[in-house]
């Protein structure tokens, strides 16, 4: 792959040239890497729910022409200046919050918030130089939270770049750099089941099935399933879910029903919604005295979590989760290897894939509610 | 002492007639213990808020005539039937919530709000019969949470009486009954501050200076106290606080005044004053990525905890804790010992002595905000 080191590749990308307008293939040129980044090859990429949200752009700022994607799995192409970590053909997943390895975030053992590479869903340009990589006829085209993987080749800062096993396929680990590691993460590095004990995850969607996972890896032995769409309980028993509550079936709040069916409350809640009714539900359905309860969704600008102080005096507790606490350079390729030695399973996730030509079938079926995890496959 | 064993034993009490009206020196007469229950002779007591939040009763049922007390230290004088655990002369510390070891909560290494023996201030009665074992001319005086230590000699369920090394000196280690441990346990139980962290208090009586007592054993490098009233600054020193803040001096919110102070919020938090403003302040003031916040001042009935969300997305995590989340009989022993071999002090937190016969004073003492603790002195 040496021949492209330091030149300007030209390939194909989905465009998304307006808001919410299908991506259009097109010819592209990439820019070699600059200090500290690194320019990847990639070979599949998933569709996720932020993806969408930010192609439909109704609550942000609109930035666009931009390039979409942060599922994805690649191979890197050449790096940049003082990259020492990464080399060509290391097999590699870009993810969309970075680790510095520098900051008090990185150094700390309890946070995975980088502060030079935490998420920014506004920013479209690179850190080095404040510019994009991407163009077409020399006009710029926007990044996408530093990883914009709609594309055959995109630039990324080392940071947010994990090396994994080369034996891992691809096709499959490309789902841990977002949403799956986001669910499973929370439940098995933030609520921490005990073998034996009771979660619900409300919400069961591509997150809250790999929050399930996590439950069920955990060897939880009762994990409650909470979804306003009753659709979705048949697919959620793969991921070990053993009870579904609608809360549209009951007349009363759903964190009663629950407190009812587990003598006072579940061991341990996982909300994957961002609904903020959901929130205060999943924490007030622990049980008093042990309970702890995890948000993952991402609220509204304008919610507020409100509940009486008493729950938390009852000995409950409340946490918060971002990417389900991994680091993404230190701890990615350990949760790949749990993929390899079968300590968690990714194949049920994948229930689409589509060829790049045809990538906004992958949003059609997402916007359908149709499936968990599209592929799409770059196939150079 | 086993010559009153089985027999009514008549004995001084200050019986509280009336709410708010100033206790009464009587002889009381106090029936042997039934099954799991003990006798306790009285050697010292402390006087505690929460005795004088029930003797006022202003929010509650008033239940009279009672006797208060819950901060003490003893010994057993007699035993009840099927009590194995204790006999006479053994040391002990009555304890206002109890630890059965036989419910789920007791059996849960994360809780000690037991379900049988778990505080209940209603309640002026012995669990086994529903009768007192206090009466004065055969008329019943009602108990309190199961300990009602203003009296020579009290009876209290087997569960809520530690037994301690019996060479502690129980007019020191008295004060762990309660406030002490409730406020210690908080910090290094449940915030669990590390080595060179930075950790706010919030109220800086009893609980608050015994969180920050906490603090100061965990080696924390900031202790920030924020208190209403900045005469309490000084005495705080004591106990290890390095920095103040009274929220009165400033004219934006405590927490961020807080966040400024510390580089975007402290480590770890800790709330003992009750107040829910406080308990958002708590919450909000501690560092993303990583902030943990305690609360324990226990809030009023209609209050409403309400922040945004993503303030627990950004990964802080909201935790309550009831008496320092220790199991009263399995756990106190230890903090006795840590008393012992000089790893927590407790002889500055006592800073008042009075007579029994002199127990009004104690309550004038607190009513006046004088002092952490008024040790009465039975003096058989």
């Amino acid at each position: 792959m040496s021949n492209t080191a330091g030149k300007v590749i030209k390939c194909k990308a989905a465009v998304a040239w307006e808001a919410g307008k299908p991506l259009v293939i097109e010819e592209v040129e990439v820019a070699p890497p600059q200090k500290h980044e690194v320019r990847l090859k990639i070979l599949f990429t998933a569709l996720c729910h932020t993806d969408v949200y930010f192609w439909e752009a109704k609550g942000q700022n609109p930035l666009f022409p931009r390039i979409f994607g942060h599922e994805a799995g690649g191979i890197v192409e050449s790096v940049g200046e003082g990259v020492t970590e990464l080399q060509p053909g290391d097999h590699v997943l870009p993810v969309f919050t970075g680790e510095c390895k520098e900051c008090a975030h990185c150094k700390s053992e309890e946070s995975n918030m980088c502060d030079l590479l935490r998420i920014n869903t506004d920013r479209g340009t690179m850190l080095n130089d404040g510019q994009t990589r991407f163009s077409k006829d020399g006009k710029p085209i926007y990044h996408f939270v530093g990883t914009s993987t709609f594309s055959e080749y995109t630039v990324s800062h080392v940071g947010s770049v994990a090396k994994i096993n080369p034996a891992a396929p691809l096709d499959k680990v490309c789902v841990l750099s977002c949403g799956i590691c986001t669910g499973f993460g929370a439940t098995v590095n933030v609520a921490k089941p005990k073998k034996g004990s009771s979660v619900a995850i409300f919400g069961l969607g591509a997150v809250g099935l790999a929050a399930a996972e996590g439950a069920r890896v955990s060897r939880a032995s009762r994990i409650i399933g909470v979804d306003l769409n009753s659709n979705r309980f048949e697919e959620a028993k793969k991921f070990g879910v053993s009870e579904f509550v609608n809360p549209k079936d009951h007349n009363k709040p759903v964190q009663e029903v629950i407190a009812e069916m587990t003598n006072g409350g579940v061991d341990r809640s996982v909300e994957c919604t961002g609904s903020i009714q959901a929130m205060i539900s999943a924490f007030e359905c622990v049980h008093d005295g042990w309970g702890v309860a995890v948000l993952v969704g991402v609220p509204s600008k304008d919610d507020a979590f409100k509940t009486h102080p008493m729950n938390f005096l009852n000995e409950r507790t409340l946490k918060g989760t971002f990417y389900g606490n991994y680091k993404p350079r230190s701890d990615l390729p350990g949760v790949v290897e749990k993929y390899m030695n079968k300590e968690m399973e990714l194949d049920k996730f994948i229930t689409h894939s589509v060829p790049f030509s045809e990538i906004n079938k992958a949003f059609e079926y997402m916007l359908a509610g149709e499936g968990i995890r599209c592929i799409v496959r770059m196939e150079h």
